[in-house]
């Protein structure tokens, strides 16, 4: 019960379904004195919006953003920030056919076992609608982070297999992949449509990295950096795995110490790894270092091709799912994904403040 | 900063470090009347205990558990369970040579970094040998999932590429790596003998499973069973990365939502998942299928051949680990996975009572 | 930061400022399958709206509630319900004056010495319009310990001295001070005239009471049920004091063990209470019998006579505080006390379904 | 359930009953860099420890105080002190009588009713014995107030009515009642004597205070400074009620916003408080002026006088309870509220260092 905030320090807190009144957040726990106003928000909210392109869905869902409280003159007060998200566009007569049954690859049937009670229209709590939410209030985190010169950056990395090499950082806001690689978005645009053709859909993998990052965030031994992020990733919804820096290469063959070991230089007179195969973690804390990871997405569940299920009374049928559905979701979750990413670093640069009795002093004072 | 505590209802505590006096575990949550005592915890401290094999260190850790408190009569009686282990054959002595240099792939470094001061005998907090802590207090959640029927099967499914089949369950406890089998075993041991005798070590994948899991766990939004279970192993020092059922592979080439979607049937009455390319998780919540997953685990950073590193004071030097170190750290590491996932289904099995009025009901009545 | 949560199972979520655009609660953690609807928390609301009588202010505060989640055909779906009130009738001209103004008594030194910003339209966050939040998400606890037999009764004990005896439990609804006494009611209504004719305020006592309440609530050590109560109660900005059962007087003259205990009896084969001058808590655990508080009410600090104060840039000034202000805040608190207290114990309840391994086989069948 | 720890940043979670092999606290949070070893915390045990005088009970309990990590080299190192208290002088002989009989204001009846099991050796978990896990916790927080400039100062402030006015800060320590006027203390002394001749008890009343609070501390809206101390308090077993400031005197007879509202003023270009009956807390959040709370503290329920009562098999019966008993709790529970302050303001000190955009930028650059 309870699920539904993310973070300590600072934390979300989201509600709504995607097809009742409205999706929101509430964000507690960020500090006074940031800029903050509903401008400075809805970029991130349109990087998730859907009907922008022939691969996302033709559904124009209500992300206009509405800030209700904790920021004043166009700055944060330290109160809680809640964002609101209307829901405008629904059709929810489009699942009506969906009442009483269960779609395969999606959690109507746990919903239903769990609670007793489901809200069936649109996947409701369990909808890809939700990330909004995050998006909303891991947007305030951003714009934290970026104040403290940090920056992110997550892009697709590959879709149905199709790798996209890091060729270009502009590329990725160019195509409606967000790939960083004009060429593979091309071959993956082609395999998309080759897909959604057959009335089927298709996976892929995103990458996300951080430059700016202070050594010392996360804490051990739970609340290790990497532990963190994967907790976020595989929160969303149709992400299945995780990996920090060289990842499940660090385990397969050719797995070798001396090779995975970040050997320490001195440059300039910093210390720094000469390599980053810990992806910028090392014993769960940011060693200063790239912070870099990837994430696996699953195709999306909802086809247009017959599939084999069962109604709410138990009795077995078929299902073709019609509607407005992404044949890929991987692109509109990139921006899911950056911002689960500042928002657990945004909870860990808070926590981290007190981990010396020295920077207490600088705040209070000897 | 307090990050030694994890889960919310059936929650740990752990504190110590490898050379200090002692390390222990405060289980706080566990009902009361579950069958107690230290004999049924001390198997899986024996599991994770170095020195049984030519594969793993020659240290004797002082792994006998003692309970301290939350247990009378051979019974919980609800009140926090205290478990200690002591340290004993501590030789503090081999690590003065790392006093003031920091050890590639180790914490060292960022320890150092973000609190200024650093128990540097053998790793102090972020040792490996902290998982002692997390096996004592796992243990109390596995007898508890036994006791409700739920049983765990961790074990070794690959080491430095090298798969090993799910062939046999018993096989698992005959050989020294906790593979499941005896051929890839026996493959494994040749490997981890070759780049022992190269100075070097080995990485490779730990799997797990559970059957007999209510539908239903899992809380939706953040607090999903999958999350939890990619934040509970990636909170175990080696662990890179994480999937639950078809992982990466769902998100590969070939990646179709028609063959990653498990459809509904019923047999018996129940409904049941044609297949199970999700890992028993749907939307978050366990679907009554078998839960499945994987973790990465890198080679042990802990190295006899030569490394470039540097000093605390910033001079670059040369550095070889000498000592009792694992060649792998994989096998010891199963039964950290095990009590890791049974702390995980604990917790939710706690927090899930809840989810509607009619199980209140069934406690106080109306 | 991040303190707008209360409570861990069952857990609210506020945000607002009194002159921003909207106030609203997020309930995470309410079980599924509540009968709710906007009219079923509407009542609550109305009986903390102010402009109802001539004892509290003619200000109308927008206090419509709307479900913007969670709720579905009638029913709660476990899933989080967001409450919504938008600020309608806020006349933030009123507090121009008092932008560069600490006012005595308030929060306005504080938040601008700890944030460095402040919203001074009304008190901002630290408005007693903030109460309003709590009450909608109270509102939500109060229907759910109802569904399960449990009622509050919450009063106003006394007011600048004039005890009010509990002398029938329907006056409390008939007087606009919410008192059991009719003649108290009469005797302190003059009392606040007097006191609103000096251009002063008074402050009072309210008291508290549960029934139905099962055995068991409450967690040993430190999440002990009058230890949360305590919280609870304290969090409402005027609240000065707290006692559980004889509270202070069980400390004074005439003070006995002999005379504080309460003896057990048997009374129709079951196990009860002499007395109670306990307050129904025993050890931090309910103990079956009427739970039982009083919390003190501190005057209204906002006062139009003039008082000493300084401005935000530090020089000395006076200030008479004019606007729409209640002479007493006790009668509008009353209905805050209940609905603090609803929260303590739907948590509470929710947290104890776990205290035994025979409540879980309740639950998931062994 | 998990109802054993304590604070958000700064946690101290405690195990324990009063005859199990041993008591504990695990500290979790503190910075690291603070000098701390066992003859710091000592003295603090050795405040609570019975046997002092003739006063309280001749019990010789275990509280030699073990540091068993988290410390190293007289240092804390940013990772959790576990703290250890083995039992020593246990007659749990003394409490046979005692295994099937619920003792009148004891938590006995309630522990048997929630967990269905009970350790009936003095009280188990619910035992006084308690509350040395906390002062071995609080020693930690103290030591860290110190270093920052905030003294706590905690005295008997009255004792069956006979009240100490705040004469002499040095006679808190040279009377074993811990009041701060000599004599009061003879007073007192005396009416102890008279209660435990007659083979009852008395209660009291626990002033504290806290100088050199930065202002700030406290989270609107929840986590006031307050509302947390006020749950501190009534955590303690015998703690029945706590007032800030003023208390309940700001709601009785006399109650007038001009007299309880605290005037601004400058003196050496600090804005300071005319006058301090709000006890140093304005909406929650510390003035900068003196904190200033009162507890009560209930007569000892273990008296030798017959009392009547009811077996576990539900018979009435009749008991008097001999052993090692304090005939007044008050001056044992003195350290008690000083240690739980400390805890409070401690994690209030940590939360509160993120408050502004500008704190962060000290810590970590721009």
């Amino acid at each position: 019960m309870a699920g539904s905030s993310f973070g300590t320090q600072f934390r979300i807190t989201t509600f709504g379904e995607s097809h009742g009144r409205a999706l929101g957040a509430v964000v507690d726990g960020c500090p006074a004195g940031l800029a903050m106003n509903e401008e400075l928000i809805q970029p991130y909210m349109d990087r998730r919006r859907p009907g922008q392109s022939a691969f996302t869905t033709s559904r124009k869902e209500g992300d206009q953003i509405k800030i209700l409280s904790g920021v004043f003159e166009g700055k944060t007060t330290g109160t809680p920030i809640a964002l609101l998200l209307e829901n405008t566009d629904q059709h929810s007569g489009d699942y009506d056919a969906l009442k009483n049954v269960f779609r395969p690859g999606h959690a109507d049937f746990c919903f239903e076992e769990k609670y007793g009670i489901r809200d069936h229209r649109g996947g409701g709590r369990s909808s890809g609608r939700e990330t909004a939410a995050r998006v909303a209030g891991g947007a305030v985190a951003c714009l934290m982070l970026k104040e403290l010169g940090i920056s992110l950056t997550a892009y697709t990395s590959s879709i149905g297999g199709i790798q996209a090499p890091f060729t270009d950082r502009e590329e990725i806001f160019r195509n409606p992949l967000y790939m960083p690689d004009k060429d593979a978005a091309k071959a993956a645009m082609e395999l998309i449509r080759e897909r959604s053709a057959e009335a089927d859909s298709v996976g892929g993998t995103i990458s996300c990295f951080a430059d700016g990052l202070p050594v010392g965030l996360g804490e051990p031994v739970f609340d290790k950096l990497d532990a963190e992020l994967a907790k976020a990733m595989l929160s969303i919804g149709a992400v299945k795995g995780f990996e920090i820096g060289d990842g499940f290469l660090a385990a397969g063959e050719g797995s070798r110490g001396s090779k995975n070991n970040d050997g320490f230089l001195v440059r300039g007179g910093q210390i720094i790894k000469a390599s980053n195969h810990s992806g910028g973690v090392l014993g769960g804390i940011s060693d200063g270092d790239r912070l870099f990871f990837r994430v696996a997405v699953k195709p999306t569940p909802s086809i247009a091709r017959e599939q084999k299920t069962v109604t709410k009374e138990g009795l077995e049928t078929t299902l073709s799912i019609h509607g407005r559905h992404d044949p890929v979701v991987v692109p509109r979750a990139v921006v899911v994904v950056e911002c689960m990413t500042a928002l657990v670093l945004a909870d860990l640069l808070l926590q981290n403040t007190c981990a010396r009795m020295e920077n207490l002093k600088k705040i209070y004072g000897e």
